[in-house]
């Protein structure tokens, strides 16, 4: 097994994303302009998250509205701005499509970017200065410099190695869809996310085939009642159960820091596979095509 | 391998389920007055896809709100229902729960009957006859009596035998997490959906692990060009891909349809799996804690 506290093992990481990732706080465009309220946003790809994240409704008929086109959402961003561009609204494009009035190249990373440059353009500095506080303390104890017994990413890679996640953030359920993301364009392999009915899924998806497939390793994201009875579901159903209690003062900086401690795990699985945690090319191509 | 053709397999459908499936159009209550326009509805649980597939707001402070209270929702449903009753909307509890003013024992096959309620409720009959229409038509080729090389249920039953189901409904995505609840609570097996951005998922998150674990059975749900696109990138990176078109007229009609099919369909695996296709007594023991 590949060893996360021995330099060799950062070759596979050829493109540097370690650097993205440490240096991430801050990183970024910031609004040139006050957007006239009130606020709207709709994300797209790597813009979905942040959307579900400010909290904004996602379409208004004046004020602003900001329409996060992060790829893959075949022509649905375009036209959406298009349709609100023909009413009294200011349509605000951003992401990495021709036309785009802010440019932000395509990154695993870009939930956060997008998400700080909504809270600055609508004058949230407070909740973002307690997001980026969250971080730097997370960052703190999960860079490759940390070793092991002492960085909760690399411990909660190794559960995960060899296994099938399944992910559960009761808390803010968008989550549990930016990890399975993360785990993939970063870590390159699968994850699973529970329906609506989480709870019911845990108790009858695992009845009929106790003995095959992937071992499970459940990870439990947030804190309270239903991450508590999810445990007790789980704890004789599945290979491992990792719970990740949550970092930062408010529900939004929680649930960025989970998603940055995500995004290392990610990284750090990807690793103990011996890939690159990079994109490959091939998503270039696909970006081409939608 | 266990056969669907042949009687003896039925033995485990110890609840008759079967019927309840054949059954299912035109069951359910039916409203009995007129309910306030504007209308909005809210679904928990069992009540969470009839919600989706309505179209309905979720709030509204004047007119009906409908509170679909299909369990698992830990006192937010009844929460929510007892901040609305200070407002001024007529609201309206449906469920299982003490107090519900619509009563509707659990059943996984619930999302239809919370549907046919709301659409009767908000005088979508056209609508509704043309779900029921569709659903008619499929019945007739889904049931226990239509032998395999008929019945598309069975067929697709068989394809997802031991394989990991992974699914992807691009034109209506709530459908996808409806189907995870069919194949856990009926089928009692495990699958997978992508997250938002679902085609870069199914580009990267194969790429470390290429043969281990469970084969993956793509189920590509409707059709148009994001399909097409899923199609070509999951070929060549899973066991066998199954693409189900769309049933039925209307978009909603279209969307119940595909619901119907992959509820038989996991029906046909728990017979497969030689489990009781009915809910086990353990999830009433979740509806008391929740």
């Amino acid at each position: 097994m590949r060893d996360l506290d021995r330099e060799e093992t950062y070759l596979a990481d050829r493109r540097g994303l370690a650097l993205e990732l440490r240096d991430l706080v801050g990183s970024g465009p910031v609004p040139k302009e006050a957007y006239p309220s009130p606020h709207a946003a709709i994300g797209y790809g790597e813009g979905w998250f942040a959307a579900a994240l400010s909290g904004l409704p996602d379409w208004t008929e004046e004020g602003s509205l900001f329409v996060l086109e992060g790829g893959y959402d075949l022509g649905e961003g375009a036209a959406l701005a298009l349709l609100a561009e023909g009413g009294r609204a200011r349509v605000v494009r951003l992401g990495f499509r021709e036309g785009a009035e802010v440019y932000l190249p395509p990154s695993p990373l870009n939930p956060y970017r997008y998400l700080r440059f909504l809270l600055l353009a609508t004058g949230r500095e407070g909740a973002l200065k307690e997001v980026d506080e969250a971080l730097l303390r997370e960052r703190r104890r999960l860079g490759p410099e940390v070793p092991l017994e002492q960085n909760p990413a690399k411990f909660l890679a190794y559960t995960l190695l060899e296994r099938l996640p399944l992910l559960y953030a009761p808390f803010f359920r968008p989550l549990e869809g930016a990890a399975q993301s993360l785990l993939a364009r970063i870590g390159k392999s699968l994850s699973l996310t529970p329906p609506h009915s989480a709870l019911e899924f845990f108790l009858t998806g695992m009845e009929a085939r106790h003995e095959q497939g992937d071992p499970l390793a459940a990870v439990l994201l947030g804190e309270g009642e239903a991450v508590r009875l999810a445990k007790e579901i789980l704890e004789t159903r599945v290979d491992a159960v990792a719970e990740v209690p949550p970092q930062g003062e408010s529900r939004l900086a929680q649930a960025v820091a989970l998603w940055y401690r995500l995004a290392w795990t990610a990284y750090y699985l990807a690793l103990l596979y011996g890939v690159d945690p990079s994109d490959p090319e091939v998503l270039e191509r696909l970006r081409e095509a939608t």
